[in-house]
């Protein structure tokens, strides 16, 4: 049965039309209409999710709740959302909403644990997003070892986050500090990547350095995908 | 004052997710919550507009109502659509939609007579979209005179959209046959090329060949972006 599905988006509208843009490609559909039905609110009036967890900021929760009834009076049958840290309010969330919100964070851990079997994942994200504790909490679920970088190592990867991608600043000249830092966590027993930052996975594809990453953004748009009754283009690489 | 916006998408996913993208890169925003807030329906439902005007095939217009009807449920104070054959339907669609849906051909025709003044431009375009005479008509509208390619040309046109761009094939093998094309209606007196087909400005951003191309979906994603009360981040060459 096949299913409409539900992003609920703005988190940042450049992750929900990177989220959107995956699940299209990712579709095996050989003409418009074997496509899935998406319904999008990118609700740019959801308050800053890490400013809420860390610093006592407004809360998110009720325009992200106002976002999910306009998906489901579409008609979404679930839902998805392009934002790491905005899994720390899921918990919060879902009792309000009638339809699931699938967790991308526990979609992820599973594929970790499924994939690369007794490794250790490095977790690659935002201060925000490491506070929030969101993928310590889905790792730890599925038995996942895991290391996160040290405070050097975040300020290196904050400025690539911030300072280089965000900014749109071309990415071969940080390429030795992105081998780099990846090789550092390595020789403390990292054996993948959690790209846990949706400016990450464009750091990772154009410099292609050897990982192996996991891309969150990409595990849910696959995840979203069959649950929504479609099946998965094959890719190389999966 | 700031205007929700609608994209009555799925005409199709790949190009309601490529306009969706040119919003948010074109808006002049510096965080999340400077974006303007977009509804999207990606209804795959709609039946295809080039069998309905050519053969007679299922009318598209009630599901492409019922997207209309969900976006302004959701709020949204305008419409856009991305496809340019869906446009032969708006006459029959706008007095049934409680908003403005803003008509891509005739912006994109506005714009050729501002830019352009006096010149000619050459509609690229499938066989459908040009059987629609949506861009004659609009084109005529704003006193912008065009030509269209022979079926020798409108040939290796339908080829370069299908067989190549559609089919994910590589681009560069391909640069030849369409400098030829453009050369060839250049000698027919074009001045311009409207890239009316959604496939065709990927062509002409990764070949970088001489135009002066006008994308379509560029015009209408910074026209949505200014009626709803935002401003377009200045590019180079705008």
């Amino acid at each position: 049965m096949k299913k409409r599905l539900g992003i609920l988006g703005g988190m940042g509208p450049m992750a929900t039309a990177d989220l959107y843009t995956k699940i299209v490609e990712l579709t095996d559909a050989g003409c418009d209409n074997d496509h899935i039905r998406v319904i999008i609110d990118s609700n740019t009036a959801i308050p800053d999710r890490t400013s809420a967890i860390l610093s006592g900021g407004p809360d998110p929760v009720p325009e992200m709740l106002s976002a999910a009834g306009n998906l489901i009076s579409c008609g979404a049958e679930c839902i998805i959302m392009p934002c790491n840290t905005a899994h720390y309010f899921l918990p919060e969330l879902q009792p309000h909403v009638s339809v699931p919100i699938l967790d991308m964070t526990k979609i992820t851990a599973e594929r970790c644990s499924v994939l690369y079997p007794g490794m250790k994942a490095a977790i690659l994200a935002t201060r925000g997003t490491l506070a929030s504790g969101v993928y310590a909490r889905a790792l730890d679920g599925y038995g996942v070892s895991y290391i996160v970088p040290d405070d050097e190592e975040q300020s290196i990867l904050m400025h690539l986050i911030y300072d280089v991608v965000k900014a749109s600043e071309p990415l071969d000249p940080v390429k030795d500090l992105w081998c780099s830092l990846l090789d550092g966590l390595r020789e403390k027993g990292a054996d993948l990547f959690l790209l846990a930052c949706t400016e990450l996975p464009i750091l990772s594809d154009r410099l292609a350095v050897p990982g192996p990453f996991i891309d969150p953004t990409r595990e849910l748009a696959k995840a979203a995908i069959e649950y929504c009754g479609y099946r998965v283009r094959q890719q190389s690489g999966d």
